[in-house]
């Protein structure tokens, strides 16, 4: 059936009954949701928009996987100032021909990964599109002020860490479009993981100074830390993380071994500074936040970033996140 | 100049500059925004879509107006639960022949109304768009629980009022399909006034039983106060305030004079449900907030919505808000 047949009112209260009890002071329903905020915690806010042709394909995103990742990419923004998300708004601008099947399975994606995270969804609102499909997640996350991790902390000497591996979600981009539609690059690209545990054990245990997640590729947004903390940065290039499937698929010797990491972005994982005095703290992290960390750099003073290779060779870094409007 | 020449983050950082100071603990730059609640304060959150061609016409939608329209209609939701409005995220998704002068435009008379009512812009994300304009706005305001006035409150025999008049956005939208550009209810429909001060003065004196925006027309708006109070309803039709252009173009005889009042929504007035022994402290508050107050009906047990005449006759509302996907 599609939504003309369906109809707006229908959607909401379907979304509202899917929801359920929000645990809110007043959930969908109202002209605006109402919560209680956790006393002495600051509020985090952060909104990110989707649109097709622009951030997914629904030839190869399908609906369930495309809801997950609308939350997941906001979810990554809490994770990466070490928040506790709470709250979601989500806003849907959808084509006349879309069938209520679609929206089904992409709430359900949106409300299993909100589920696994604790969120609830608290509002939003839908409208016809006359251009494709396009999503707005608003996401609301809690942290005690004190604690919050900004972009700005990191200290000359710091070393730099990351999450994960680096470059399977261009990586997987590049698969997709080819024609493959499994594979773990192929699953970073659509279904991220947001690293939320690790951004709030490094947020509520003091041990980073600066964290981003790297949503536009490592060069670009180690590039926004070492600019808002005043700093400089050397990058090993040889030190990212890459996944086994990365390393069978792209030589080390082809230009895509350091551009995807460092250009590719929406790998979701979290980059993030330490002091020297913490840095034997971080390897224990791993196994408690289940997933890799790596040392792949160290935060120098004066600006700029300096990627270095292993072989003692090294250039500044004149990398550019995806720029959406070139 | 186009914003490819421009590039996206020269855009975040113009805005950034614009909106200065921003008196959160992190705005714009960071990975999330962050604020700090004021104590004993609930959280409202909203968020309105507006998509080009569904919402907006850019042909006659100037684009500092439809800056100010964009938080306008989420103000106008802050207003109804009696919230005062704090902060805002704007995501943007932008055709790439927009020029950089249209953002401009957008981003000044969005930033002129959210200074107007203490707002500020906190964040939010911007995107290509391959199929039009679209805007989201989210925006979060802040009351005292137990002042926050929902739609669930209403009780036979107390009043309904609405604030200024209505249909003349309707009007306005069918002036501009017909090419006039100009005159007071087309401003309706392109600039439309929140009524926030009227809002926070019924919550916070407790005069309003329950409260809503009139955003799909009377009858629909006024269903949903009806729906979730568990009562029924009788509007008087001769009662809803008409204002004097609306008068003079839409004849009494004809089906629109009650139909765009009742079914033409987007006035972005309030309409609220008063105990009966409260009505005499309505009529003062006119001067007060700045808007004129009628009283246009009256809840009943039971349940629907009578429209009744002042010949006497009346019948039952069957009158749904527009719906976005018929």
């Amino acid at each position: 059936m599609s939504l003309t047949g369906f109809g707006e009112f229908s959607l909401i209260r379907k979304i509202k009954e899917k929801v359920g009890d929000s645990g809110l002071l007043i959930g969908i329903g109202d002209d605006t949701a109402a919560a209680l905020p956790t006393p002495g915690m600051a509020l985090l806010a952060t909104a990110d928009l989707l649109a097709e042709g622009v951030h997914f394909d629904l030839s190869w995103h399908l609906p369930k996987i495309l809801g997950r990742k609308s939350l997941a990419v906001n979810l990554s923004d809490i994770a990466a100032m070490g928040g506790i998300p709470r709250h979601a708004l989500l806003s849907l601008a959808l084509p006349k021909d879309v069938s209520t099947e679609f929206v089904d399975s992409f709430i359900e994606g949106f409300l299993e990964i909100a589920a696994e995270h604790g969120v609830t969804l608290a509002g939003g609102d839908t409208s016809a599109s006359k251009g494709g499909l396009f999503i707005n997640v608003t996401m609301l996350g809690e942290q005690f002020p004190e604690l919050v991790v900004r972009r700005s902390g990191a200290k000359a000497g710091d070393l730099i860490f990351m999450s994960g591996t680096a470059g399977d979600s261009a990586l997987g981009l590049r698969l997709l479009r080819g024609g493959s539609r499994d594979g773990s690059a192929v699953k970073c690209h659509t279904d991220p993981v947001p690293r939320l545990l690790l951004g709030r054990i490094l947020a509520e245990r003091r041990l980073a100074t600066a964290m981003i997640d790297v949503s536009d590729g490592i060069a670009s947004d180690l590039g926004h830390i070492l600019e808002q903390s005043k700093v400089g940065g050397i990058l090993n290039l040889a030190h990212i993380p890459r996944s086994v499937e990365f390393k069978k698929i792209i030589s080390v010797d082809s230009d895509g071994y350091n551009l995807l990491p460092l250009t590719g972005g929406e790998d979701y994982e979290l980059l993030f500074t330490v002091a020297p005095e913490n840095q034997d703290k971080i390897a224990p992290l791993a196994v408690e936040s289940g997933v890799d960390l790596t040392c792949v750099g160290i935060i120098t003073a004066g600006s700029g970033l300096v990627l270095a290779s292993d072989d003692g060779s090294s250039c500044i870094s004149n990398c550019r996140g995806y720029d959406h409007f070139k």
